[in-house]
């Protein structure tokens, strides 16, 4: 059969739907392709939302990537909004599906059928979850309800730390409300690890919101001024105007469900490389796909956009593929699983990560250790250099990177763009090392930040940075030596810590005991390694604590012991 | 023989010569350790200069990273400043050193020497050259004399449009002169292709700078005013308060042609990987070295930071591995080339590059091609978004990443950076489709700039994108279709080109020749890239011209027919 004859179906218009309906295009132009979309618009900007509620996106239009005359007169594809795909005769591959402005229901044949359902929010079956003034956000109509609400409300409360509960913080805030934030965990953003995202939560609080970790809610109720009651976890009772739901997104698999089609054990569709399904003419793509991570090889939902456009463009390429080719050969893309690189920015203030954070390496059994340091943005004598707090997680046996997590003000995705692309080539910390990266005075410096990175985690394999992990330090009999100078230990240091200046070291050699272990600190690393070094060859059992005092206080302000 | 006994020299103590002494010293606690420079200032912000002139950086104090209390106090190394080396003795391995402040000379016995005495400027033997009033910038001492000169100037010519003249530019308008940039060569900044050169021209033009490309100076004469008067090769007269000579570095090797050490054909110490010339006891670091360019093989001169600061760190590792085990076994750390990965910024305008351009693709007869685009820096829905305009080259056999040149306001060093990181790992134009980068609003797009270069570069290798060369544009028989709205081609358009928007193409295919080959022009390529997969598909020859539009304005620009 000619692709002439073929008829591609495509449930979902936004991301990764619309992606493949255009790829599809490009590939073959003989194809009829129909795009199905349940909600009013097509090709939105997602990612955008939170900006337009916060009037930062000033108009819906600019939410608005394409329209569906955009997708016919460019693409000559058909797209059907407000049509809601209702069922799926794989046998006959037929779906069933339901105009929602007139209540008709068709149906459509298909020779290719691709799910791009997407995930809907989690909504938690609480007491009053279903009350007025209770909102999610996903879809461009729920932000015109959050703007519409909140141009009356003097207080707000966001459940979810995630990246678009923090994103709805900040925009919420400069709207003018009240915003109190409360997060089962004990940490913001699990993608980050604790200390990491410690600095998210201290950035929080600087700007005001009521930031309440550790905190689920229990009920909603109605007080008669129309103020929302939330009566949390902790016995707390918080009076709102508002509630906007974050706690996350499910995959969207009722359809693919009820066909029969194979769902991964997170409850998303299962999918190979191509984004074939277990059926061999329907293809997956986006939220409500389960992916493969690259460092664990576990399965994930990874609900972000960029990884739903290279689905859409791989299964558009499988698809045309098989049109032509049948089961001779393999289409020429793949979908190689997810790092999981992801930022976001909260009042000037950028958190940015890649591949696997240690909870993941734990359960995956990886062996790993990992580094912090906190070097400027860019070099330290041109003026306004901002910190970049980085911890770098890498493999023990062979020193390949797992992953990065960095927060701070300026050129953060930089930086974890660089260490990402490097992940992608299955690069160790050593080749981080010899990175040419860009340098003038306001960009980095002759040491980039990643290459600094690639040094301290590359002196520890090469032994000569022993490390001490901080949570430690509770239990070590090991000797604190803190190598600043008097003035800074004196500001404030370890308890117990004692302080031998670095430049006084070399000639205080006989006040260090032999016998124990010592344990060295500094102010970000620097010096505690000068320090190692000396001591070290000098016959000394030592290590470092990473990151020095700067990743002390990201430590206590985790509150683990 | 112990590393105890031993005695490390290091002839220079800026970027490469500093860094090459810590190492040592962090290897080696024993090995006694000294630094000679002939200049007043070690370790010193060499690329903060122009900013230090321009009053940006404010005190001399900053550009000092360490001084020699520093050097004694945290590594127990000994700096002698204002100290020049005279003479090498290989056979006794001794060196002559002048104490610059007495001019008592005495000789200092080695076991490794390191050369790292950087680059001179480039001073053209030009009548009148030695006048008063005309300076280069290498130095802190240099920095200032123009500092003073520029308090009283009001007009101030700069010979050469690299890196250290656009620099100088910015910072000499800044303090109020008015500046003149003269340029031998018809494009600025050398690292960069003319079309891609030609936005920084025409910033500098926007800026007030009078740019005059493709003209020499031949002589300099003194005015009875106190005034330079220049005359160029294009016979014009040019009075100026002060001249900036920047037309480049040589390497400073007079000391190690003397000891017959061998030089490369450019005239900079010829080093192995170790960094180790063709004396067993002398290594060679920085300016002064010639290094291998990693895409076309070539030997290279690259007076760039983050080079020689690698450059010191393998050269220390080599050293103090020679001293442990001699020849057996190889130290742990290479120099293994440069991409010369650099970037520039003048008035908020980023210019940055790696790897190869195409003048070193042609004359290394390598076989490339090329692709521009233009994409938003980051997402088009959110307001703010600049254009950063992308050149990438690459292999046309294998789709290997050859170079790539970035210009724009905001995220070009992030860009190059992560393009250089790819090309470390030897990465193809098809791994960059694949690069999984970070997108939020604020900071990119689903599809970052680098995934669209190695989208429309991997197009083009697939086959599904022939391109053709803006340089053939003057000579080709081909139908010029622009398929841009008519109100866009009406605003202006390539001679001869016929309008055919993309949106109507598909019903007026009619209209276009079969036997004749079409290119396609738009504004970027985007809708120039639709268009083709239509044509291509109904049996038309067709190729893009890449870049659209905006590349267009580009060659125009450089005026090359």
């Amino acid at each position: 059969m000619k692709p002439a004859k073929k008829r591609i179906l495509i449930v979902g218009g936004v991301a990764g739907g619309a992606t493949c309906a255009a790829r599809a295009r490009r590939l073959c132009e003989t194809c009829e392709i129909v795009v199905f979309e349940r909600g009013q618009h097509v090709s939105f900007a997602n990612c955008g939302l939170p900006y337009f509620v916060g009037d930062v996106i000033a108009t819906e239009a600019k939410l608005l990537v394409a329209n569906p005359d955009t997708f016919k007169q460019r693409f000559n594809i058909e797209v059907h909004t407000e049509t809601e795909v209702t069922h799926i005769n794989r046998e006959d591959r037929i779906i069933e599906v339901c105009d929602l402005k007139t209540g008709v229901t068709r149906q459509e044949p298909y020779d290719a059928l691709v799910l791009a359902t997407g995930a809907q929010p989690v909504r938690p079956p609480l007491p009053g979850i279903d009350l007025p003034g209770i909102y999610a956000l996903r879809t461009i109509p729920d932000s015109n309800k959050i703007k519409a609400a909140a141009a009356h409300a003097k207080n707000a409360l966001i459940l979810g730390g995630g990246f678009i509960g923090l994103e709805m913080a900040e925009n919420l805030v400069g709207l003018g409300l009240n915003v109190t934030l409360l997060e089962l965990a004990n940490q913001l953003l699990p993608p980050l690890d604790p200390e990491m995202a410690g600095y998210a939560a201290e950035k929080l609080k600087e700007h005001g919101i009521n930031l309440r970790l550790g905190e689920a809610v229990e009920a909603f109720e109605r007080l008669l001024n129309k103020q929302l009651r939330v009566r949390t976890s902790k016995g707390a009772t918080l009076d709102t105007d508002l509630v906007i739901v974050g706690i996350g997104v499910r995959p969207e698999t009722t359809l693919a469900k009820v066909a029969g089609i194979e769902l991964g054990s997170l409850g998303g569709i299962r999918v190979d490389e191509f984004m074939h399904t277990s059926d061999l003419s329907i293809w997956a793509v986006g939220d409500v796909v389960e992916v493969k991570n690259r460092i664990t090889q576990e399965w994930q939902l990874v609900p972000l956009a960029g990884p739903a456009n290279r689905q859409g463009r791989v299964a558009a390429t499988a698809i045309i593929h098989q049109f032509i080719h049948g089961d001779e050969g393999l289409p020429s893309l793949i979908f190689d699983g997810v790092l999981g690189t992801a930022v976001c920015e909260i009042f000037g203030f950028s958190i940015a990560c890649t591949g696997a954070n240690e909870k993941q390496l734990i359960r995956a059994g990886i062996d790993y250790e990992k580094v912090y340091l906190h070097p400027g943005h860019h070099a330290s004598y041109f003026p306004g250099a901002k910190p970049i707090h980085i911890k770098l997680l890498f493999s023990k046996p062979d020193g390949r990177i797992l992953g990065a997590q960095a927060v701070g003000e300026v050129g953060v995705a930089r930086r974890i763009d660089v260490i990402a692309t490097a992940m992608m080539n299955k690069a160790t910390v050593f080749e981080l090392e010899e990175l040419e990266l860009c340098y003038a005075p306001q960009f980095g410096s002759a040491k980039d930040p990643v290459n600094l990175a690639g040094m301290v985690a590359g002196n520890y394999l090469r032994g000569d940075l022993p490390l001490a992990d901080w949570s430690e330090l509770e239990e070590t009999t090991a000797l604190l030596v803190d190598v600043r100078s008097e003035s800074e230990f004196n500001a404030g240091h370890i308890e117990n810590a004692c302080n031998i200046p670095l430049e006084t070291l070399r000639n205080r050699l006989l006040e260090l005991p032999k016998d124990r272990e010592i344990w060295l600190v500094c102010g970000v690393g620097q010096r505690a390694y000068y320090a190692i070094r000396l001591l070290l060859q000098n016959g000394f059992k030592v290590k470092i604590l990473s990151g020095g005092m700067e990743t002390y206080q990201a430590w206590l302000r985790t509150g683990i012991k």
